[in-house]
């Protein structure tokens, strides 16, 4: 049975139907090719395992040519600019360097990013400035060389050789339905440390991903990957599923969702929404699922994403797309057949009144209230966005940013709800990974130790404010709806085909990002909001 | 639309849903008081963290009284004789204990399992013999002390306080429908080490688990440990899913079935086995699956678990349980909409014939054949058992053992099928975690190197003889089907409550098992089987 027809289904959803499934699959495959192919660059790695990028020729031309020298360990000054600005680790000495075809041999700036000396092949290199006047070695010239070291670093001599070839071998053997199918994107990234991810070819760039949302306090965060490794030797997975960490990190949940009384663990984002979902069908004898917003891909919520959805399949969920009116008259003429309410937060189209009527409506049914709080349980601090909101739901899912990458996922709610647990057989193998017990509980750690919430509200906000002043001054008309710690782009006022060639441009210049996702802030950007707008700021100069 | 009505069920199906659940909640809530309470133990912890046991008063009694001595570093013989036995890894000198009650001092004996000395807390105590003849220490005194080091260490003196109030503080706040969840176990198993696990009390079992059958080359393997570490530092998850890892391991699938052409990957074997469904729906263009065994918890399968279904969702998969004539009839009828066979391998139920015969129908229908090999394809050695059987499926899933608990699952198949990705949205979030490839690649390098599927078919089938021979002994009527590598106990013809009891016993014994679930073998098993036997034989006398 289903309870509407065709519906008029909001903007959001008409994205993910129209846009999202094609943008990472015909649409984006058949736009490639307007991206500026790669010029061909020496690929030679010398025998410190560093590899060197020749010069762009406008950050040589941009440079006042006088007396040459080399820059050289001893330029503490620099070294102190560079990393003042939170974008380079090391400066060392550059060596002459013959440029594939060209003759002339010149001295370059090579620079290593913070990472331990021993990861060979992942050092960056940014290709640097011809040279610098003697008389003006002060920290002026600096500076200067400084903003010349950071314009020739992020031009578009970006290398992508070794990711195109890997993208070549990869996808005859295994594919995923992710950006990097259809060659979306040139770069293969393999590395990531703090707010960057490094590709195979070495290319560095500041990342707006956050992976999905789910690394939030950076890359690699090494109390993360302290306490992981301490685990690994203990054994990961036990046939009985109490545990000494499974307790503690249920325990922070019940403290971060101060109204909750139990957490259950899955290892996905998408199988605790189906959990919930039926949970609530058993604690409530009711059947059907009302929801709006993303949940996962699995069938219950296809709905969703129509063109997954065969054709005959009818599931238990019907969409209400946000829509007041609809959801009330809904609940009126079907009220005892819903189990739950289960709805995404989207902070960026609608007030907490909203979501606190939203709630009230379902109470008055006897629905259960779920708030798939997978994206925003740990982005918006403790409390998740229901607390923001006001709301106390009878569950919220939370996955991203719980565990810095790692893959778990809870329903964290009322007994009433996660008690019909032995019924409803929503269990399986792995759910309860000491790896990810761990790395949840260090990441909460650093989550509450360093008030992640609240910089990430604030530097993100810093960028979503910059990123707009930034489109207004180029005259485009892009928006950037949603809250600092992840907003998005709104281009629907922009000229087709922007979304992609702004994404391009980003990604030349140092920015890895999916102009058809969120942007998410990630803990370390605090350091390098400055870098990152003036990167965005090169890329519309070079769109 | 359904396509049959109510049907009698197989043997294993009925098992399924009689049994399983159930088994997992209320029945077993209510035979839990019928196991013996733990006596009360002494439970502190001496200078070097070691817990000190009170001898079994058994084992006391069976000691032959004579001269007493301690038991020394020195005594190489014991030493040499308990590692023979692969159950111990190092004596240190016993010390006098006063147990709780008693009071005497007892000379002792401690032994350490092989673990690094800094693992504190979890070094594990066998409560030794209080004496030997000095004129026995030779190696057949050796020998007898080791048989009653192994009886003593046997016999329920078992401490399960601290599990028990880890499970009492547990259960309010974080659950699972798991054994534990009704205190099925009176132990919380936290740590592992090759073919033991070791529960909160210090106490040490065999584990006949193998982690639901994923850990097949045995706990916290350090080759896999390794590998896991080596990838944290480097970040374990970004927006691109295309890797060096995630390409080799494909590689490795490809190579390990030949058949194959695409490996995709997902966490859990469930979603493995809902993306094929969904996957071949749409290579198809045909809505229904017609299915048999177990594919995990999501809801087009809940036929197979009918307590766990909502009372009007109508799935579009089916189980034909094993009937031939029924599939063959289904088929002949709805042949044109169904999308795939899916069926888990049953190799004690049925023989290659019965499988090959249910692809050649599949296949003369038009539909895909997909066997889900999450728990055979690694543990059956390269090609799964697919290979064994000589059949070529369409796809196989995989998970268990693939990764050594790591959680990773991948579908496997024909590129007809795997190339449906984009269109079939079956992706998510953790879908590339550098740590399940990590561990895989690893995994699977041991699997070839040591031929681990080789020796875990000769010593779990030497294993199986030895506990049907064990049950004839004692006259019980059980019996043990199964291949060597996988096989269950069979308490059809005995008395109700055996399989209850048994597991107790052989808990309290040092047997780590699920009579009601698959006995796993693990490849260090080769090690172990006479130690193994050895405790079974001493629990079928203490049932």
């Amino acid at each position: 049975m289903r309870l509407g027809g065709q519906l008029d289904r909001g903007p959001l959803h008409r994205r993910l139907a129209q846009d999202r499934v094609p943008h990472r699959g015909g649409d984006r495959a058949a736009a490639a090719p307007r991206r500026p192919e790669p010029p061909p660059v020496g690929d030679a790695l010398d025998r410190r395992g560093l590899r060197h990028h020749p010069v762009g020729h406008r950050g040589v031309r941009a440079l006042a040519p006088g007396r040459h020298r080399r820059i050289g360990p001893r330029d503490h000054h620099l070294r102190r600019g560079i990393r003042r600005r939170g974008l380079l680790g090391r400066l060392v000495p550059g060596r002459g360097h013959r440029p594939h075809g060209h003759r002339r041999l010149r001295p370059h700036v090579v620079v290593q990013p913070p990472l331990p000396p021993d990861r060979g092949p992942h050092l960056v290199l940014v290709p640097g400035a011809t040279g610098i006047r003697a008389d003006r070695t002060d920290r002026t010239a600096a500076h200067h060389l400084l903003e010349e070291v950071i314009t020739v670093s992020t031009h578009p001599v970006l290398d992508w050789s070794r990711s195109a070839e890997h993208l070549r071998r990869s996808h005859g053997v295994t594919t995923d339905p992710r950006p990097d199918e259809d060659g979306h994107y040139p770069c293969v990234l393999t590395r990531g440390s703090g707010t960057r991810v490094y590709d195979l070819d070495g290319n560095a760039y500041l990342d707006l991903t956050g992976s999905f949302g789910s690394v939030l306090i950076g890359h690699a965060e090494p109390a993360v990957v302290r306490a992981v490794t301490d685990v690994l030797s203990e054994g990961n997975l036990f046939y009985t599923g109490a545990s000494p960490r499974r307790l503690a990190l249920a325990e922070r949940l019940l403290d971060w969702f101060p109204w909750s009384e139990q957490a259950i663990f899955y290892r996905t984002g998408s199988c605790a929404v189906s959990a919930a979902a039926r949970l609530a069908q058993h604690a409530t004898g009711r059947n059907r699922v009302l929801s709006s917003g993303y949940h996962g891909w699995h069938d219950w919520h296809l709905e969703a994403v129509p063109e997954a959805k065969p054709k005959t399949f009818e599931s238990y969920a019907t969409e209400f797309h946000n829509d007041l009116a609809l959801y009330r008259s809904w609940l009126d003429r079907h009220g005892e057949e819903i189990a739950a309410v289960v709805v995404t937060p989207e902070p960026h189209r609608f007030d907490h009144a909203y979501y606190q009527e939203l709630r009230e409506v379902a109470k008055e049914h006897g629905c259960l209230f779920v708030v798939d709080e997978v994206k925003t349980g740990f982005r918006a601090g403790a409390g998740g966005f229901s607390a923001l909101a006001g709301i106390e739901p009878d569950a919220v899912t939370v996955s991203k940013g719980m565990a810095n990458g790692h893959s778990i996922s809870a329903v964290v709610g009322q007994r009433q709800l996660t008690q019909e647990l032995s019924e409803a057989h929503v269990w399986s193998t792995y759910q309860n990974e000491q790896v990810g017990f761990a790395a949840a509980l260090a990441s909460l750690d650093f989550l509450e130790r360093h008030d992640v919430a609240a910089v990430t509200r604030r530097t993100g906000e810093a960028v979503r404010q910059g990123v707009l002043q930034l489109f207004a001054e180029h005259g485009l008309p892009v928006g950037a709806p949603g809250w600092g710690p992840m907003f998005e782009l709104d281009f629907d006022a922009a000229d087709e085909g922007l979304a992609e060639r702004l994404e391009a441009a980003l990604l030349r210049h140092g920015i890895f990002c999916d102009t058809g996702d969120d942007f998410n802030m990630m803990f370390h950007t605090a350091e390098h909001t400055d870098e990152l707008l003036e990167r965005f700021a090169a890329a519309l100069g070079d769109l």
